[in-house]
C-alpha cells in the first residue's frame, strides 16, 4: 500500500476524533468458490486496508486509543504453506509496512480481549458471514444483534476521515480512472452488429487485470441497459441496439474507477436513440456545473432529475410541471436510482458503513421510490470524491406496474411511453473530485457527446 | 443446467444408494468482497447444481428418501429487485427445470425440519462460513461441531455418483479442455521477454470469459513455477526464463478444464531446462500408458516418481536406487505433491467432500511429505476424470531445509542441487477419460513435445 507514514497518520487522525476507546478491525479472510481451498480473488475490507495497509487474508487490528497501543493479529506461513504459495512476507514485515509495532499470533486475540476487564469493544458493521462469525466468538454477540451494536462513534469517525481523500489517494483512484477509460474505448471500438457481450465483458476485464489491478465491481456490459445491475452476457449485439458499458478497474492499490458509456451497436443512434441520450448528456453537463463545497448532493440530483424530466416532456414522454412532477417522484419512471454516489476504496465507498452515516450525516434517507436509492445527499466538501452518472431507463416491469396502476397519470404520457418500450437503457457517468473552486474531472478524456462517441468507434 | 431428467435420474440413483432418510442440500449464497452488495461472480455449490441443476443464490433443497418428496426452498425476485437485475426465472421455473415438484419459500426450510418430529437430517459437509451460520440456526449445530456431523453414507453416495462421468458430463468436459487449450495457446504464443505476467493471466482469463463460461480456478502465469499455488502475476518475463501456466476454463455450465504448459520466454530451452522438461515429459507418458480401469492410481503415481527419480539420477540430482528414493519420499524435494485428481464440476472434484472418501474410498492417507498431498489414490474406473501432472519443481526453502537437516543425502546430490537453483518450475498437466480399455485425453490437441512447444511460439 502507501508508505507506513501514511497509515500511522491516518490511524493518529482516528485517535485524535475519538479520544478513547478500544477498536477492533477485522481484516477479510479468503472467500471459497466451490471448496475451501478453491477462493475466489482475495479482497481486503476497505477499513482494513486504509489504517493499516495489510493486504493479506487472516488478519485482524486492535487499537487501544487509551494506551496508543496497536497490535496486527496474524499467523506466518509455516514451511508447507510455503511450498505451495512461496515465500510471502512476514507477519513482522506487514506490520513494519504499515507501522504497526506490536504483532501477535491470530489465535491470541481471544486472550487479549479477555485482558479488558469488560472495556467496551468498538467494531464495524459485519457484512461477511466470516465477520459475524468471528464477533460471536469474540464478543459472544449474536449475528442477527451484531449490527446494531456496531459503533456509530466509530463509524462516523471512520467516514469523516475515508471521505476526504488525500492528495495522494487522489493519484491512485485517477490511476484507476485512466484503466477504466482504456477499458471503455475498447468496449466503444468492439461493440458491433454480431459480438457477444461476453466477449466485451472478457476484453473490459482483460484491461483491469493486465493493469496489475483488478474489477472494482462486476462488469456491467449489456444491450439491456435498462437493467441496472446486469451481470448476463448472453446476448449478440444487433444493428439498432444501443450498448451500455458500466465496468471500472480497481488499482493496484485497490482504489476504485466507475465509468458508464452508452454508443450504438451499428453506424450511429437512430434519431430516438440520439434524442433520449442527448438528454442524458445535458443532464449530466448541468449536474456537473452545481459541483462545488457546500452544495448538498440531494439538491444536485434534484435538480438533474428535474433537467431530466424537462428533456422528457420535450420528448412528449412527460407532461405537466416537471418540477412537480419531480417532487411527487414521476420521473422515477426512467430514472429510478441516485444522481452519484461516493468513490474511494469501494465503488460505493464506504456502503459497508451505512449509507446513512456515509452519504446522509446520519439523518434518514427518504422512503419515496427513486430518492430512496440516492446514496448521498450531504453538502458537499472539497476532497470528496464521487460520481455523476444520470441515465434514462425504459424498465417494461415498471411501465406496466404503474400503467396498470394509473400512477402519475398527470406526469407521465403512458401512450407515448408505451411505444418508447424496447429503447432499453442509456447512461452516462464520469468520477469527479469536489474542489475548493468547484469539480475536477478524473482521469483522461474520454468520448461524452455523440460525434466523439461516433468518432470513439470509426 | 441440463434437461431436467437428469437431475430427476440422479437424485433417483441417490435414492436407490441410500433407500431412507432425509437429506438437506444447502447451496451457495452470493460472497461478498468489500460491502454486502459487492459481490464475487456467483458459484454455486456443485452437488446443488448435480441434483437440483438451479444456478442461483439463496437456494436449499429437501430430499426425504422415505416418501420421495423433493422441495426447492427460494424466494421470488419483488418488483424492486427486478428494477435492479431485471427479470429472472421464478423459483417455479427453476423447479421445474431441475424436476423439482415442489416450492417453498426460504424462510420455510426452518418450520419444515421442525415438522421432522426429531428424524435426522443428513447433509454434506460445510465449506463456507455460510452454511455453517445456517447449520447452526437450521439444526442447532456449533460450527466447530459440524464436519464431523456430516453424513458419510451421503457423502459416500454423492461420491460415487458424481465420480462417474456420464457422456453428457464428458461432453461438456471436453468443451472446457477445448476452451482451456485456447488459454494456453494464446499465453504460449504471448511468453516473451518484456511481457508482464499480469498482461498473460488477464489475456488467459479473458479466453475464458469470452467462451460464456469462467475460470476453474485462479490463474497461474508465472516464471516462478516452482510455487505450487502461484497467484500473484508482478514479474516482467525474462529472456532464458521458463514460463508455467496452470490454467483451466469453467463451462457455461460450470464443468473444469485444467491444464498446465511450461514453455521458454526466450527462443528455446536451455539444455538444462530441456533435460528437466523431459524428465516431466516422459514421467507424463508413462503414466498415461498405465490408466486403465482397475489399476489404483496410487500405485501409478508412485510409478510416475520412480520414473522421475530415474530421470533425476540421469542428471545427478538424485542417487542410489530410484525405487528406494521413491519408498521413503526423497523425490519429493522435486515433486511434493500428487500425480493427479479427480476432475468434474470441481477443479478438484468434490474436495469439499473430503479427499479420503473421494479418493481414498475412506482409507486414511499418507503422512509422508509429497504423498500426503495425493488426492487420488484409488483404483481407477471406467467414466472417472483426472487430471495427470507430474513436474520437477526446485523450491529455495524446501532445499535449504533439507539441506541444513541432511535429509535423503543418500538419495538426493545437494552439491548439484544447489548448482540448479534458480531453475524454477516444470509441469505438464492433461486431462483424461478413463475408459473400459484404458483411457482418452479430453479436448483437442495441443502441445506437450519441446519440438511442438516451439512451433507453437514461432
Amino acid at each position: 500500500m502507501f508508505p507506513s507514514h501514511i497509515h500511522v497518520e491516518r490511524r493518529n487522525r482516528l485517535q485524535a476524533q475519538l479520544q478513547s476507546g478500544v477498536l477492533l478491525f477485522l481484516g477479510n479472510d479468503e472467500s471459497p468458490m466451490n471448496y475451501a481451498d478453491n477462493t475466489y480473488p482475495f479482497r481486503q475490507d476497505s477499513s482494513f486496508l486504509y489504517f493499516f495497509g495489510v493486504d493479506r487474508p487472516g488478519c485482524a487490528a486492535l487499537l487501544d486509543l487509551d494506551d496508543g497501543r496497536c497490535t496486527l493479529f496474524a499467523d506466518d506461513l509455516t514451511l508447507d504453506d510455503i511450498v505451495w504459495t512461496g515465500r510471502q512476507p512476514s507477519v513482522a514485515e506487514l506490520a513494519l509496512a504499515g507501522g504497526v509495532a506490536e504483532t501477535a499470533p491470530a489465535a491470541a486475540l481471544e486472550a487479549r480481549l479477555g485482558q479488558l476487564q469488560g472495556r467496551p469493544v468498538q467494531f464495524l458493521p459485519p457484512y461477511r458471514v466470516e465477520h459475524q462469525q468471528k464477533l460471536t466468538r469474540l464478543l459472544g454477540l449474536a449475528p442477527e444483534a451484531q449490527a446494531a451494536r456496531a459503533s456509530v462513534p466509530l463509524i462516523r469517525a471512520v467516514a469523516e476521515l475515508r471521505a476526504i481523500k488525500a492528495p495522494e489517494e487522489v493519484a491512485e483512484l485517477e490511476r484507476a480512472v485512466d484503466v477504466s477509460v482504456d477499458m471503455h474505448l475498447a468496449a466503444m471500438a468492439m461493440a458491433r452488429p454480431g459480438v457477444r457481450e461476453a466477449e466485451i465483458a472478457a476484453r473490459v476485464t482483460a484491461i483491469a487485470l493486465a493493469s496489475g489491478g483488478a474489477l472494482a465491481y462486476p462488469v456491467i456490459a449489456t444491450v439491456h441497459g435498462e437493467t441496472l445491475h446486469n451481470h448476463h452476457y448472453e446476448n449478440v449485439l444487433q444493428d439498432g441496439q444501443v450498448f451500455l458499458l458500466d465496468a471500472g478497474a480497481e488499482s493496484a492499490r485497490h482504489y476504485a474507477g466507475d465509468l458508464t458509456s452508452t454508443c450504438p451497436v451499428g453506424a450511429g443512434f437512430s434519431p430516438r436513440q440520439r434524442d433520449l441520450y442527448q438528454v442524458v448528456l445535458a443532464t449530466h453537463l448541468a449536474a456537473l456545473d452545481q459541483l462545488k463545497p457546500g452544495v448538498p448532493f440531494r439538491a444536485i440530483h434534484l435538480a438533474a432529475c428535474r433537467t431530466l424530466a424537462e428533456g422528457l416532456k420535450d420528448l412528449g414522454l412527460m407532461k405537466g410541471d416537471p418540477a412537480e412532477a419531480v417532487a411527487q417522484g414521476a420521473h422515477a419512471m426512467f430514472l429510478p436510482c441516485g444522481l452519484g454516489h461516493m468513490l474511494g476504496l469501494d465503488v460505493h465507498d464506504m456502503e459497508n458503513l451505512g449509507e446513512v452515516w456515509v452519504g446522509y450525516e446520519g439523518s434518514p434517507k427518504s422512503t419515496q421510490f427513486g430518492l430512496k436509492s440516492l446514496r448521498l445527499a450531504r453538502p458537499l466538501q472539497a476532497g470528496f470524491v464521487l460520481t455523476v452518472e444520470p441515465g434514462i431507463y425504459f424498465i417494461p416491469e415498471l411501465f406496466q406496474r404503474w400503467r396498470a396502476e394509473g400512477r402519475f397519470r398527470d406526469f407521465i404520457d403512458y401512450a407515448v411511453l408505451e411505444g418508447y418500450q424496447g429503447e432499453n437503457g442509456f447512461r452516462l457517468e464520469e468520477n469527479v473530485l469536489i474542489t475548493p473552486g468547484g469539480h475536477r474531472i478524473l482521469g483522461k478524456a474520454r468520448p461524452r457527446t455523440v460525434p466523439e462517441i461516433l468518432a470513439a468507434r470509426a
